[in-house]
């Protein structure tokens, strides 16, 4: 059966985030600024060069594993705009809402499926039509904290960039889990920590 | 001149410890515990045996940079009575306390020095004795943040134990800092993480 695999990048403080004002606009950008150079993650956008880089190989082949991928809504108005005709996913995204409108479809294989019975919903949905891949949920922080709160978490990946931010949303909450580290790579944007969930 | 180093162990949340109730000690022992079983943190206690493991290897690295430790009154309160008469730091340690007094030797190279002026003076009496070492800030919570604050610490090594506490206390506060990754080592019980503070 597909993995579920929660893969967000965080400060070295545990920060996913900063809110909509240009402070945390800013930190966004620090924090998730190491893949803008990728020649991947460029690739994924329909844009060419960039660093052939250690980053870059990590990121490919997470990318390489993963088919549908499951965002919060707060994630997807925010992304909505940015990630245009031809989205960055090239695969079904299944978005936990409250609020349930038609699908979504897009170029490149993209599409949106708005679920509205929760974390549990959506994971089943992305994994009937993952075809073999794993299931990404990049975020944003409230979908990751349900996914694991609600034990749908096989993998934690953790893209940990070199910043104290002092301030911002922490990725993880109250929940407790034993996890099993299987890798650690340092590149050079970003520590890249892989877990498994016992 | 001897760099400062913040050395510490942290669960994947980035929570250093627990309370002093039962709860807070079972939490000590699960983000603390990874060094009981290495054979280089025995050999520092005065105990043979251990596992000569990456995580073994990785500890005995940096306790041969170091030479004196400073520490918080918290840290040496709860710890004195367990670290007894040939303590496992051998070298001078100075505690950074509002309660001064006198200066406490013990056997095997280690002394305890209460220091008043707070981080600042710790760390400047520190460097005076350090003899070519550099000086290890092992904890707790409140002196890391206090050395962090006042620009004092020149590397940051993380432990980081596979565990998502939930609950305890935060390593780091609301300082900011830019950081430089150095190292990431997967050891068996923790992943060891090295920044220079820019």
């Amino acid at each position: 059966m597909s993995k579920v695999i929660l893969g967000m990048s965080v400060s070295l403080d545990g920060i996913a985030g900063g809110g909509a004002d240009a402070d945390g606009m800013a930190l966004h950008e620090a924090i998730l600024g190491w893949v803008f150079p990728l020649r991947s993650w460029r690739a994924e956008q329909g844009q060419e060069g960039g660093e052939d880089s250690v980053d870059s190989r990590v990121w490919a082949a997470d990318f390489e594993r993963v088919g549908p991928q499951i965002v919060g809504r707060a994630m997807f108005d925010w992304g909505y705009p940015y990630w245009g005709e031809n989205p960055p996913f090239h695969a079904p995204v299944f978005v936990v809402t409250h609020r349930g409108q038609e699908r979504i479809e897009k170029q490149g294989g993209t599409s949106y499926t708005f679920v509205t019975g929760g974390i549990e919903a959506a994971v089943e949905q992305a994994r009937a039509v993952a075809d073999g891949k794993d299931v990404l949920l990049p975020g944003g922080v409230s979908v990751a904290r349900q996914g694991l709160a609600a034990g749908l978490v096989d993998e934690v990946v953790l893209h940990v960039t070199p910043l104290l931010a002092g301030r911002g949303l922490p990725l993880f909450g109250d929940g407790r889990a034993e996890l099993r580290c299987t890798d650690a790579i340092r590149g050079e944007g970003a520590v890249h920590l892989r877990y498994e969930v016992c």
